[in-house]
């Protein structure tokens, strides 16, 4: 712990917290508690916005997604938000879509806090690449059919092709690829000129929330697929054996044509009447 | 969705729900409500204790993990327990450490409900694989420095390692593997003959509990450290360049000999007095 500034007595704290895929339900109970004593939140685009009302009238919330020109924020703009909010004495929620160090720039967001010596704690969320899968019933792994999980990002710093991609058409692994869905037709062009253009392969949109939609296929037709289904991003490539395990697999992939309408399953949401007051643990 | 049998109104539902990694508030809100709601929980060692406590008085809590002899319950009898308990008519929670479907036998569990026309639904959970590295603040992923994580089982079905690892090797992804710090020498040996001796690694036990213990080294030593320190199972093995962002990392690294005491920090759990219930979602 050498080297580190000293800290002041008087400054706030900062809280890292993943939101989760989309559902408000699927925040941790320690992600509700943070946004409940926050001062502040800076939140994402991806970020649910019935999460938001869980706060205390006095917080104020700040919008650091991708604004109406389709920029984002500069991320040197959120880190300096962060460290003059919480120099002010405030705790500091930074609400992240999934989890935040997938793909998530949550690091750089830590790193700036810890350079001004101001204390971060880190929530972790329900990360879009195990969820979504497993809420359409498709496990990410399962035994004799894989023993492990890759997770790529499509969008490198360079905004070329991670190079990973390559190498995940030799594995057997599920390959989860994030923001890539705009890729789609080179992606399964790696997977084919590896010779796996018959990998099952699910391409989800709006993951667990009302609106989420989907695709079944191969690598051969998934491309296709998605142009005709009009998927976009936000979303989730899963390419694997497993995802013949999906219920209405053998249903679709029967017919000789892809369909032209997404599948459309009700997310699995339910409601229980009330809630008591969980337990506190030290 | 053909072939499914026929629903019998009168059967109850199964509900297959992440706990997360130990710390009970990193459950999430969908799952403490699906527990609130049992009649019966089947529950795994992994799981908090303190989770069951919210059930209600009338649930029956059924332990189904290791018993003290060491040999795991047959997954055949849970599934038929899990069967048995929902065409009574009841709501019954298969509670999971950390994610279902995370190297979980979820599937199999899912499939056995599915074949006996039993309603089933999945509460994602927070899975170590991603969370413990975020709780120690350092990032599974982060800009110039990978572009992947790929998480890995150390125990297959046949007992040997699985051929991923030695894939592996060749990524420059960060590398989880659950459930294989008993064969964290043989691990070892493969990043070493790939010539990747130097590269960074971190073992937690326990991981997100006040028990928590970890060690910090190099493919070159870790073996030595976990041995010196008796890190032991329930663990998970992070090698990568980001364990280097660990905030203790130049502080032990620049010793000669490897620490004979683990580091211990405390967890990042915090207390908020009350909490409000949460709005319900559709």
């Amino acid at each position: 712990m050498a080297n580190l500034p000293r800290l002041s007595a008087n400054w706030g704290q900062i809280t890292l917290v993943g939101a989760g895929p989309g559902d408000p339900d699927l925040i941790t109970v320690k992600g509700l508690r943070a946004i409940q004593s926050a001062d502040t939140i800076l939140y994402d685009a991806l970020v649910n916005p019935t999460l938001l009302e869980e706060a205390p009238l006095r917080t104020q919330k700040i919008y650091v997604g991708k604004r109406a020109n389709q920029h984002r924020y500069p991320q040197t703009e959120i880190n300096e938000m962060l460290v003059h909010h919480a120099k002010e004495g405030k705790h500091v929620v930074r609400l992240k879509g999934g989890d935040p160090f997938v793909f998530g720039r949550g690091f750089e967001e830590l790193s700036v806090a810890t350079q001004h010596g101001i204390p971060v704690k880190v929530v972790p969320g329900i990360s879009s690449c195990i969820s979504l899968a497993g809420l359409q019933q498709v496990p990410i792994t399962c035994r004799g059919i894989n023993e492990s999980f890759w997770v790529i990002t499509g969008t490198t710093r360079s905004g070329a092709l991670s190079k990973d991609i390559q190498q995940a058409t030799q594995t057997s692994a599920s390959i989860v690829i994030l923001m890539g869905i705009r890729k789609i037709a080179q992606i399964a062009d790696l997977f084919m000129t590896a010779g796996k253009g018959n990998r099952p392969c699910m391409v989800i949109q709006h993951g667990s929330l009302p609106q989420e939609r989907l695709v079944l296929g191969t690598i051969d037709n998934i491309t296709e697929q998605v142009r005709v289904a009009q998927i976009g991003a936000p979303g989730i490539i899963l390419i694997g054996e497993v995802v013949s395990l999906h219920p209405a697999w053998h249903a679709t992939q029967n017919q000789s044509l892809a369909p032209a309408e997404p599948i459309s399953y009700p997310t699995n949401t339910f409601e229980i009447p009330f809630m008591s007051h969980f337990s506190k643990t030290a």
